[in-house]
């Protein structure tokens, strides 16, 4: 099924609510809307590891009761979901894409399962997820080229929406894992200020640096399950969650963004440059005034700090992922080149060292803070390639390292392309401000109309 | 077997390391007179829910071997120590004082019992904690009283240090569940500062104010244990960890001390009153100027703050604790009325409120952190008053929520009596000195010779 921009994905969860309350519509029949995409394209997409078809009929019917009756839980209420295999169900195991955990019940709920179920959502499946999030690929692939790569690490997720078989999927962003996916599979992927949501019950690497983050077919959703999710599930505890209205907030026109580049840009080829040029002049012609960085010492600063990001995020992860990888190793468990060259790093790293990281990592979401008074947010490629081919080829995590690594909140946007394959428009917006950059996102959308 | 301040507890750990060195001693042999005492007081004490002696054997000649080759892996190597039942351990149950997880087998270590592992330390037992570290009392009782109780909810760890069971035991706080009961029981209790101790796999309460803590028959202990799992069980993932040397750094004369009061002041009797105010005048004597909080305007503003502590800890708690303890009452299990309380607030708390609380811990710790430039520290009562008669007296945690709330570093030392029991004398430091702090307990020590 070629990529055409034109043709927008499923419908959304929430624009569909108003007919399950006229009656209409139910939640049964979204997911029986939803159960056929599965069946028709699961056998080539293999996005999930695990369905719980029966479960999820049975939670849609009673949310259709509470529609009938006027009475939603939650603005959940119904919506079929989708989530990344390391995070705990109590219905499913969770086998983070690894032998170690094959057939793992741990019986419980993670706190966002949790919440979800109490809001009444349907859980469909558990989504593919590279081994611990960072390792061996699974056999998932590209819902637009069944020869390219879905992206990692959050690949179920990310295909299971891009097919078509959810509106929304849960997935978990180290360095690009929802952005990059999400990219590579033309839709919209957010990861949230660092913190916004609990990830207890999610299979640890480096929790630190780890967010939570949503892959939708619209902002709508993608704002109102994370919102959700940051009241319900709470943030990851000490940290503030989302504020704001419970619905996508108002469209905003950001009056300055600044031009990322990182090291991605120098990489982009000449399709993905010439779509993320147009992209810009839309913005621009638009009214918004696009800065460069060159131009202004403290954006060429950050720049500079950009190209940084990987380092800082891999050596904390190579410190924090010692728990639980020294005891799966000590087991005697082979990881994937990947882990293991983490693995090798979280052998020699010393508390001084990951001192050093983390002091690095503070004065540079500092920067980006201290940005906000320059500039409205930051534009940039989500990734500088449109999904690789070949399933191993996971592409290049560089221009979203820099906002997971602030811990500022991004997202992409779903409005450019290259090669007839998707390419994402990515949206950096500041700290706590979740609200404000889907204002900025919702005007973007609007743009490109 | 009554109190007397004059008898200290059982040696150290880390002072009878040369001895190993020198083949003059072994760790079997320290074990098995750890066991000795086990045997004679445990019937009566209670401070253990499991033991694995024969584990515990095993660990302690596999230390003995390196010894003799001279080769021991860490300070902690050959260490007979104690954890509290809410912390994972792959050889035993993981009962967290509830029948909910009676006989609960995860088959994994938390990360500190992980790195106690990797460094050698002998895991003798998991020790008594009221259910979930905040509900229901276990049998355990007051080493020098049996009928008197421990202070929990770190119950059996402070007991089995106090009859001399272990020189090492580790318990958890969140508000005073380390502090208060190592003053009841007469030994050293320290709680770092927030975040210098992994707490993953820990069951979780509130893990945004939850500390990892040592309860020891010395100082020197505390001090080597707290900073090994810093380093190698590593900090709360984005926390800095314990810098400075593996031993106990040396003694450093605070010049200038805030007297803490709290709410606590006023409901202690004329004998713990009599007992602290007689330590002031050692220190005094020793020319430490004790400075009163009433004569300086910022201090007050702290001594105000103090008095919010208690519920500025429960009202975060009440928001984090919703996972999982929904889940637990959706089960149907029936809480104790001290974890009813808490989660019925639990049920109202809006994301807004735990902002407004998070706020004010921020604001109290800048608070804090600013005084260092009046003070060196502070001293106060570790607890308003000797262990209480009955063992579901729990008494007041007042006089600890202060440092624990603000995340600064305190510790309690064994150095008043009252009523023919043990009382501590609390320190609190500034964060992330928690060497300075240790260096100024050394001194202390010395005063009170």
């Amino acid at each position: 099924m070629p990529y055409d921009p034109a043709v927008p994905l499923s419908p959304g969860f929430v624009e569909q609510v108003p007919a399950f309350l006229a009656g209409d519509d139910t939640p049964r029949d979204l997911l029986e809307r939803c159960i056929a995409v599965i069946e028709t394209r699961e056998s080539d997409v293999q996005a999930f590891v695990t369905l719980n078809l029966e479960g999820a009929r049975a939670a849609a019917d009673a949310a259709g009761a509470r529609y009938k009756a006027r009475a939603p839980r939650s603005l959940v209420d119904g919506l079929p979901i989708g989530l990344k295999d390391i995070i705990e169900t109590a219905d499913m195991p969770t086998q983070c894409g690894s032998p170690i955990y094959e057939g793992n019940e741990t019986g419980r709920d993670a706190p966002l399962t949790a919440a979800l179920r109490r809001g009444g959502a349907v859980i469909v499946g558990k989504t593919a997820s590279t081994e611990f999030a960072y390792g061996n690929v699974m056999a998932t692939c590209n819902p637009f080229d069944p020869n390219r790569t879905p992206g990692t690490s959050s690949s179920g997720s990310a295909a299971a929406v891009g097919a078509g078989m959810l509106p929304v999927a849960i997935g978990t962003q180290l360095m690009s894992s929802v952005m990059r996916p999400a990219s590579y599979c033309g839709q919209v992927g957010v990861k949230p200020t660092y913190g916004a949501i609990r990830q207890a019950g999610i299979h640890p690497f480096s929790p630190s640096g780890e967010h939570v983050g949503a892959h939708t077919a619209k902002l709508a959703d993608a704002w109102a399950v994370l919102r959700f999710l940051s009241n319900e599930a709470g943030p990851v505890p000490g940290s503030h969650g989302i504020a704001g209205p419970e619905t996508l907030p108002p469209a905003e026109k950001p009056a300055r963004l600044m031009r990322m580049y990182t090291p991605g840009w120098d990489i982009a080829d000449g399709s993905v440059r010439a779509a993320f040029e147009a992209g810009l002049d839309r913005l621009s012609n638009a009214g918004v005034e696009i800065i460069e960085p060159a131009g202004v010492p403290e954006l060429q600063a950050l720049e500079d700090d950009f190209a940084r990001a990987d380092w800082c995020i891999a050596e904390i992860a190579a410190f924090e992922m010692r728990w639980p990888f020294f005891e799966y190793e000590a087991a005697g468990h082979t990881h994937h080149p990947r882990i293991a060259k983490a693995l090798a790093r979280a052998h020699e790293i010393t508390l001084a060292d990951y001192h050093t990281a983390l002091d690095f990592k503070a004065a540079f979401g500092a920067r980006v803070r201290a940005a906000s008074e320059t500039i409205d947010g930051v534009v940039g490629l989500t990734a500088p390639e449109v999904a690789p081919v070949g399933l191993e080829n996971i592409g290049n995590p560089v221009t979203c390292s820099p906002a997971t690594c602030a811990g500022a909140p991004s997202l992409t946007l779903p409005l450019l392309a290259a090669d007839d394959m998707p390419l994402g428009l990515q949206l950096i917006g500041f700290h706590g401000e979740d609200a404000r950059l889907f204002g900025q996102a919702a005007w973007v959308e609007e743009v490109f109309g």
